[in-house]
C-alpha cells in the first residue's frame, strides 16, 4: 500500500499543491479520489468498511501522505481518523454500526471538538455543558480551534455533564450532528499556514443531543476517551511531521545540488551539508521514535508517554528541518516560488496543537515521574 | 528624539499596522508624516539637509522605530540609508550635492542594487556588467531581491567594469536614475511576509548611465563601496532585530499576563517565564552587542567583524524570540488576531539578506583569523 | 590598568596554571605578587586603602583577569569582593574602618556565607540561626559550599535572627571571625574543577558573634544585604565568563590554524570556521552586556535583572565556548595536554553558583513582569 | 540475557564504580566476572566460541551495560568487538581460528590502531607504513589515543603498504602481536574522564609482522575493514551513550524526587520537569534510531549512513542528558559524592571519538548526496 500511496503522492497531489494553497481549498476531484483509494477508512476496523491498519501501518501511511501537504491530510478526516477515533475506540456497538460505515467510505466527515476559549491545554477545566432534560442532553458552550469545523457532518465533543464535578472526572463524549438545531459554526481563522484546513469555533446554543448519542453509553467517561483519542492523534502527527520534514529535505537537497555560489554547487560547502545532515539525522530520530510508539500502542499498553514524546519530538524536529531548508535557500526560501516557503508555515502548528511543546513536557515529566513511584505536581 | 519617536510608533504606526499588512501598502499620510518628521535624511550629513545621525544614534532610533511593523521602515529609505549610503560614504562632493539633499527630504527614494540570480552571497562573482561607450557606461544585466525597486527614483548599483577582472577588483558602483530607458523593474516577489516591502528584480537591457555617476569618479572601487555600505546596513538591521524582538517580548508578556489556564495567569507558569527570560536576556545582548558596534564605527575603525557579529546575533536572536512568543501565545499565536502571528513571518527574513547567517559565519571566522595573522580560507 | 593586568596575566599567571592544576594550590609567590598589585581592594573604596574602581572597571578588570585560571582570582577575595561587599555596601562606618583597610590589603581574606544544605536557590529559606544572648548573637547551623571557607579569616554570614519570620524578612548579616570558638570549617569538596579554589562547609555550634558584628547595626536587613552583594557578584562572574571564553576562543583559533587535516589547517574549514565565528559573536554579546550591566549599577540603579541575566548568559556562553573549543581540538581537547580540557571542567561552575540558570531564569521574569504591573508567581 | 545483564549491572558493577574511578582500574574479581558472564565474545560467531549476537541483540546489551560506567565496557574488549571485529569481517579462515576463540574467551584482548598524530579525521591520509621484506611486513610509524592500548595483546592496525597509493586505496589491515620486538606502547594520556580506560601511543620501530597477518590475504582492502569495522563500532557508541543518557536520568529523576526547595520537591517544578522531559525523549529517540540502524546492518544492507546518524545525535544527546542531569543537581552536580560529575566528564568524549560530531555530519551529508545521485566535494 505504502508504494502505491507514494504514488498517489508523486500524482495528483504534488501538482496541485500550490493551487491549494492559493484556492485555500481542495479540488473535489483530489477528494474523489482520495475516496477512491479507501482514504478515509484507514483507521476503522474492517467491519466497519475500513482498512484496519495498526497504528504502525498508519504511521507508515502518514509519513507517505504528508510527503505532500499536509492540506490533503485533513480532507480524508481530521486528523487521520481523530474525527472517528473516539467512536472506534469507545463507542457503543449501536454507535459503531451506524457511524462508522459510513466515516469510512468518506460519505461523512467527523471532527473532533475538545479546545475551548479558555480551556485549551487545560483540558480538564472545559465549560461547554450538557444538561440532561428527559432523553436529550441540551448543549451550551463554545468550542474553538476545531479542525474541519466547516466541513464536518459530525462531530466527537467533549462537555461536562456533571457540573459538580469541576475536573476531568464530569466530562463525557458525544457524538453531535452538525445539523442539529443551535449549532453554528464561526468564520475560519486566518492563518498562518495550513491554506485549506478549516479551524473554526463551535458554538452551542440550547442544542439538544440525544441520550444514545452518549459515547460509550456511560457519563464521566469523556476525558477518558479523548486522551486516548489524542494518544492515536499525536502518533499521526509526529509521522506527518516526519513526511512534511522529509520533503523539506528532499526539497533542499535538490536545491543545493543546483544551485551555485562561488563556483560550485552549494552543497559542496560543509556549513550546507552540515544543515542537510543535521535534517537527516533528525528525520532518522523522529521516524524511529514514532514508529515505537506505534508499535507499542498496538500492543495495547499505554502509550501516553511515547506519543507525547514522539509528538513533541517531532514537531520540534519539523521546525528545526523547515528553518534550516528555508536557510539552504537563501533569499529564495523567503518567495512563494518554491514550497519550503509555504512549509515553513505549515510547519509551525505542530508544535501548537493537541498539546503544546510545553504541555507536553509536563505530560511526559508527570509520567517519568510516575513510573519511578513518584507523584509529580 | 527617542521619546517622540516612540510618541510616533504609538500613534501613527501601530494601529495602522494591520491595514498595512493587509493592504500590502503604507498609507501616504503616514509617508508624509514620515517626511515630516525628517526620518528620511537621518543618516545623511546636516550640510546636504539631514541630521546627520552618528551610527549609534541611527541605531537606537531604529530599535524605537522598529517596535511598529518593519513596513514602516522600508518606507524613508531602504534599509536606514543604505540607498543614500554609498553616496553619503565615497560619492564625490558633485554626487553628494545633487543627490543627498532630495533623498535627505524624501523627494527622492534611494535602493541598493547588489545581489544577483547568480550573485547572491558570492558578491564579488557579479555578472551585471558595464561597458565603457563614449562619457556613458552601458549596462546588462540583471538584479535580484531588490528591496523598494518599485518605489525608488535612484538605485545604487554594483556592476562589472572590468571584464578581466573576474573577482571583487572589477566591480564600480554607480548611480543610476530609474527613469533610464532599457531598465525595467519587475513583478514584486509573493513574500512570506514583509508587506508593503516590494523586492522586486531590476533588469538592465543596453541602459545607458553617464560616467558622471560612477560614485567616487573611480573604476574598481565598488566592492569596497558596497560592503562599507553593508556594514552600516548589518547595523542597522541588527538593531531592527532589536527594536521587532523587544515588541514581540512585550506582545508576549501582556498576553503571558491576561491568558489564563489552570486557573492562574500563563505568566504565573515557569515554563512561560522562562521564555519570557530567554528573550528578556536575548535582547539585551542584541541591543548591547549593537551599540557596541554602532559605537566602533562611528570611531572610524573598521567595524567589519562587529557588524557582521551584531547582525548575525541579532537576527538569530529575533527568530528565537518570535518562535517563543507564538509558543506563549500557543494555538493564538497561529492565527492573524494578534500581530505575533505577522512578526512571526518578518522575523525570518532578517536571517536571510544582507548576509546569510552562514555567510556571516565564515567573513567572521576570516576577521578572527586575520586579527592573528592567520589566512584562512 | 588593564594593560598592566594583560600583562601580569601573561606573566607570571598563565605559566603557571598548570602547576596550580596539579598541586591544588596558587603558590604564595603569586598571591604575594597579587598584593603588590592591590588586586585585593580593587572593589574598596579609596578612603578605605583600595582601589574604589567602578562597576564598570571591575568587570573590565576580571575580564582580563580570567583570561588565566579562575584558580588565580579566587585568591585575592572570594568572587571580587563578595567577601567584602556586603561590608562596603551596608556596613557601619565602624565596621568598615575595622575592616576594610585589611581586607583591602590583602591581610585578611573575606568569604561570603550563604547557601545551606537545605537552602541553595532557595536563599529566603536559611536555617542557620542566630538568637540575641546579651551581647552577642549565638549561631547555629551549617553552611555548604562556600567558596575560600579554608582561607577565609572573615565570613559574611546571613542568619536568620527572627525565628518568627520565615522567609526573608528574619535574615541579618553579620560579620564572623574565623577564629570563633565552635566555628568548623569542613573538608573541602571534590570538584570537576576550580582546583585551589576551596569550597567547604562552615559550621556554627553555638559561636558567639558580637551584636557590633551585625552589618549596618540592624536586624532583618541580611536578605537585601545579600541580594544587592550578589547584583555586584553575577556581574563579576558575567564578566569572569568573558574573559575565560576569550581564552578558550584564543586556544582554539590558535590550534585551528595549526592543526592539519585533510591537507589544509582545520581553520580552513567552515566547521571549524562557524564554530569560532559562533564563539566570538557569543562573546562579543556577553562583553557587550555585561559591561551594560555594571555601568547601570554604577548609576545607582537597580541592576537586578541586568545582573542576573548578564551572569545568565555569560555563563551560558561559556559552556557553549568551552565544548565548541573541545571539539576543534577533537581527541586532543579530551586530554590534559591542553588548558581547553581544564577550562571546560572550570566553566561549568558558572552556571551553577550564585544562582543556577533556572533560577535566573524566574528571577528576571518576575522583573520583566514587575516592569509591567504584573505580579509573577 | 538482558535481565541476567541488568542484574550483573546493578551487582557488582555499579557499587564498584567509585572504586574504579578512583583506583584508575577494573578490579580483577570484575574482569573474571565478566569473562564467567561471555562478555568477551559477544559479537564472535559461535562457531568461534562466541555468542554470534546480532547487531541488534549487541546494541541492546550495550545499552543495558552501560548504564554502569564505561570502565567497565572497555575490559571485555576494545569497544565492544571493535578489537576483534575486523578479523570477524574480513580475515582468513585460518585468522578467524586462531585469534577468535581466544579473544571470545577473554584469553586475549584487542585494540584498534586507526588514528595517527596526523590522522584523526582524515583517516584516509595515514602515513603509518608497512614495506614487505620477504615474508614480513616491516612497520614504521606512531598511531595515536589507541584504547586498550596498554592492555591489548593483539593489534588491529591499519598502516600503508603502498607508498604510491596516497589515499585510502594503499592501506591494508594487519592484526599485529603486543609482543613484537619494535612496537611500545606509550604512556596513558591523563584525561578528562573515562578513568581506567587506557589511551596510549603504539609505536612502531621496524617492526616485522608475518604476511600471514595480513587481514584477509589481500593488499589494499584495509581502509574498508576500517570503516565497516567503524559502523559496527558507531553502533555500539551510540548505544552505549543511550544507556549512560538513561542512567543519568535516573540519577536525575531520583535526586529531584528527594530534594526540597522552596517547601517541595525540586521534580514539582516546571523547569526541572521539562529538563526531565527533554532527556528522556532524547533517549527514547537515540534508543529508538539505533536499533534501527543495528537492524540495517543485521539485514546487510549498508548501514554507513545510519550507523554515522546514530552515532552523532545519540553522543550529541548523552552530553545534552548530562548536562541537564548537572543543572537538576545545582551544585552538588558539581562535586564527586554523585556520579554525575563523574558521568558528565565521561559523556564528552562519545562526541569526539570514532569520528567527532563535524566529520561525522558530512559522512552523511555525502550519503544523502549520492543516494540522489549528486557527488558531494
Amino acid at each position: 500500500m505504502l508504494a502505491a500511496t507514494e504514488r498517489f503522492v508523486r500524482e495528483p497531489l504534488m501538482p496541485r499543491e500550490q493551487e491549494v494553497e492559493e484556492t485555500d481549498r481542495v479540488p473535489d476531484a483530489i477528494i474523489e479520489a482520495m475516496k477512491a483509494q479507501g482514504y478515509f477508512g484507514l483507521s476503522i476496523a474492517q467491519e466497519y468498511g475500513g482498512s484496519g491498519l495498526s497504528a504502525e501501518q498508519q504511521a507508515r501511511f502518514q509519513m507517505i501522505l504528508s510527503l505532500s501537504s499536509p492540506a490533503f491530510r485533513y480532507v480524508y478526516s481530521s486528523n487521520l481518523g481523530i474525527g472517528s477515533r473516539a467512536i472506534s475506540l469507545d463507542g457503543t456497538d449501536a454507535q459503531k454500526a451506524e457511524f462508522l460505515p459510513r466515516l469510512a467510505t468518506g460519505e461523512l466527515v467527523g471532527a473532533f471538538a475538545l479546545t475551548e476559549p479558555g480551556a485549551g491545554s487545560d483540558a480538564g477545566s472545559l465549560s461547554t455543558r450538557a444538561e440532561r432534560q428527559g432523553g436529550d442532553y441540551v448543549f451550551n458552550g463554545t468550542k474553538r480551534f476545531i479542525t474541519n469545523a466547516t466541513r464536518a457532518d459530525v462531530f466527537t465533543v467533549m462537555v461536562r455533564t456533571d457540573a459538580s464535578q469541576p475536573g476531568a472526572a464530569g466530562v463525557s463524549a458525544f457524538i453531535v450532528d452538525r445539523n442539529s438545531p443551535g449549532l453554528t459554526v464561526g468564520k475560519p481563522e486566518k492563518k498562518m499556514g495550513h491554506r485549506s484546513s478549516q479551524i473554526a469555533d463551535v458554538v452551542f446554543d440550547n442544542v439538544r443531543v440525544p441520550a444514545e448519542r452518549l459515547i460509550g453509553g456511560e457519563e464521566g467517561r469523556g476525558f477518558r476517551t479523548a486522551m486516548k483519542t489524542l494518544d492515536h492523534g499525536r502518533i499521526n502527527i509526529a509521522a506527518m511531521g516526519v513526511g512534511m520534514a522529509q520533503r523539506l529535505l528532499d526539497e533542499a537537497v535538490a536545491y543545493a545540488g543546483e544551485r551555485r555560489q562561488f563556483g560550485r554547487a552549494i552543497i559542496d560547502f560543509q556549513l550546507v551539508q552540515a544543515m542537510l545532515a543535521d535534517s537527516e539525522v533528525d528525520i532518522q530520530a523522529a521516524r524511529a521514535m514514532t514508529l515505537a510508539a506505534a508499535r507499542q500502542i498496538d500492543t495495547a499498553r499505554s502509550a501516553l508517554k511515547e506519543a507525547a514524546a514522539a509528538k513533541y519530538f517531532s514537531s520540534e524536529m519539523l521546525c528545526r528541518v523547515a528553518d534550516r531548508a528555508v536557510q539552504v535557500f537563501g533569499g529564495a526560501g523567503y518567495v512563494a516560488d518554491y514550497p519550503v516557503e509555504r512549509m515553513y508555515r505549515d510547519a509551525r502548528l505542530l508544535r501548537l496543537y493537541e498539546g503544546t511543546s510545553q504541555i507536553l513536557q509536563i505530560v511526559i515529566a508527570r509520567a517519568i515521574g510516575s513510573e519511578r513511584g513518584l507523584r509529580v505536581a
